[in-house]
């Protein structure tokens, strides 16, 4: 029966025998027997599941230090000197409830823990998907406003940044407010997740109207909805925008999720949604230092057909190059997905207080504005760009420390 | 006849009648004649052409201040608002020798520049590649040391930096002699390109031995060939090593381009090439505060074939989750592919001069080490991660610059 002190200790983060990582592998079943055939090991559980394992990826999973450096927890097993005819050519349950594996013609011994070992099984089904939150599409009409998070306590409060978090990668916008209107702030926060990233826009810009501007967004122009720099390969997965004065007439935010319109289309129109997920568009940004260009579909899956992101910024939008017979069929599924996206139907409407602060995910949220009076007072954002690589980071270290405590 | 000075003038920026944009458009045909039927015009150049334009496209792309905004030069087309029956009611050459157009039912009049409608033609074939660059794969056999270039005039020399990445961008890696070995100094470099991207590791890393490391490379061992920061959804697209110091016995450089062996094994191993571009296969990190996860092939093609990027990262390699069955072939491919990156037919293998500084596309160059000796004398590299399109941008913004001169 397995030793439960395999589970690793409250407050420990050091590996334990048998697991390669800093997480805790609490052991929910033990190992009832274990057999191989060589090529395969097979575990029997003591919930009666069979979980089977390939020699080659019990040898390479290994946790121990011939395999793992226990100083950086990354491997040094060189799958090329791996033998051809490796095998697990004997397995056994240990005294501490471990499967111990002996490997030829290495001679190589290890032993696996029983709740790493299970929580790794890839043979009973498809993996977990790695997203620690699944992503829940929304209209106004099930999602009027934003998520809202106190954002007084989110830089010190780990429960708090977990809830805004959660809410931000669940919904892809989620608020705080009454963050502290100061300069930089929005940094801050947002370094709360991870690491930002820089643009020729600087890693923390200033959305006002200005005179002489490098960009529509720092005019007072209304804004369609929109997705920041889709002239890169790889869109800022985050972006975090934080009011610190708004005293204009007009201006309102307004936030889209560019899936559930894409979804909408997907129901319901099927040539525009072809169009939409197939056809590239040119984006071209004209600066004079600068000149980025991409080309995509507004709408990219990934393969399992899932929503990947979106990429819709009608002011960089440079000239289709297409065949030329698409051309009409692109711009008709275009203008019924913007149509769609500056339908109220599809739409947050409000106007930011000041101390609030907004982070979304700019690959699915579009964001816009409505135009507003320059001369008649002043509408100051600043905001910082990050990635959904760190929100996902952040998401799953507060989840392993939840655990750990 | 067109005007000649339609042509942008040397030295200006400025829009010209009928052109969006910073750069430069010769007009080297004319338009001999133009005719529409409302929803396509063809034009009829001077040589025999003929070029069709659909009527929205053009509407879209109309380079006037209704259109584009003078300032930012982004558009303030919408979409949206767009007539349903919108058409080019009348085309004539206007005495400039630009297109003029009317569209109805808008009543819109506006010109385009012979030079801007001749690059942008998409009705001729498919509209040219976006990079700036092709890139040209490489074995040892042809390509034994990395083209290099005068690394003490590439901080004030746009002719010196215009030659150093057209090498980077066509094979993948190239190095610069004489960089001053100072501190910070390779982010300075990088900085002649664009904005550099950050990470857990920081905007420069020092890569040397160190007591606690955080990473095998910051250990003396032998590195295999890989890509650094497997784990994210998108690999920085650029990598700079630039070395202060190198004293130490070993810790010879090894670069692999990663296309090249992938097209070896497209040539001669259609089982194994098809579970390299296909098969998911984790990258994990391990570490205290963070835990990125990313799963994908190890070789990405683009829609068209060509090669995208490569993900090849032994160390940071996590448990394999895809269907039992496809687990046999996923390992034989990989470590096809890792034998061949070993294989000095593929591999640059060089030592390390102080000054020397290898830029290298991360997402298809492989860069490793071999071991060195820690007690040996000293061996320290700083590094940083930039983006393939900060790449592509410079390289345009370099040959504007040319031509507008």
């Amino acid at each position: 029966m397995a030793d439960p002190t395999l589970q690793q200790p409250a407050g420990t983060a050091d590996i334990m025998p048998g697991t390669p990582d800093f997480d805790a592998y609490p052991v929910t079943e033990t190992i009832a027997a274990a057999k191989t055939d060589g090529d395969v090991v097979t575990v029997s559980w003591s919930d009666g599941l069979e979980s089977r394992y390939h020699a080659q990826w019990l040898r390479e999973n290994a946790a121990d230090p011939e395999t793992i450096n226990p100083l950086t927890r990354e491997s040094t097993y060189d799958l090329v000197a791996a033998p051809d005819g490796l095998r697990a050519a004997s397995v056994n349950v240990d005294a501490a409830g471990a499967l111990a594996v002996r490997f030829e013609p290495e001679g190589h011994e290890t032993a696996f823990h029983p709740g790493w070992l299970r929580a790794h099984d890839y043979s009973n089904g498809p993996a977990a998907a790695i997203d620690p939150v699944a992503p829940q599409v929304w209209t106004a009409a099930d999602n009027a406003e934003p998520p809202s998070f106190d954002g007084a306590a989110v830089l010190t409060d780990d429960a708090v940044l977990e809830d805004w978090l959660t809410a931000l990668a669940r919904f892809g916008l989620a608020r705080l407010r009454n963050v502290p209107a100061e300069p930089g702030m929005v940094a801050k926060v947002a370094g709360r997740i991870g690491t930002l990233r820089d643009s020729n826009f600087g890693i923390v810009f200033d959305v006002r109207a200005r005179p002489d501007p490098d960009s529509n967004a720092y005019t007072s122009l209304a804004l369609a909805p929109h997705t920041d720099l889709p002239t890169r390969e790889y869109q800022p997965g985050l972006q975090f925008l934080h009011c610190m004065e708004n005293t204009t007439a007009g201006g309102a935010a307004v936030y889209v999720d560019g899936f559930a319109v894409a979804d909408h289309i997907r129901k319901t129109d099927a040539d525009a949604f072809a169009a939409l997920t197939t056809i590239d568009w040119t984006f071209t940004n004209r600066a004079r230092d600068t000149d980025y260009r991409w080309r995509s579909p507004s709408v990219v899956l990934s393969p399992d057909g899932s929503y990947r992101e979106v990429r819709i910024g009608g002011f960089l939008r440079g000239p289709l190059a297409i065949p030329f017979d698409d051309v009409p069929r692109a711009y008709r599924a275009l203008k019924l997905y913007s149509r769609l996206a500056g339908d109220p139907a599809f739409q947050q409407v409000f106007t930011y207080r000041p101390g609030d602060l907004v982070g979304f995910d700019n690959r699915r949220i579009l964001h816009g504005r409505e135009a507003f009076d320059a001369g008649g007072g002043a509408r100051w954002l600043q905001g910082c760009y990050g990635e959904r690589e760190e929100l996902q980071s952040r998401l799953r270290v507060l989840a392993r420390n939840r655990r750990l405590q």
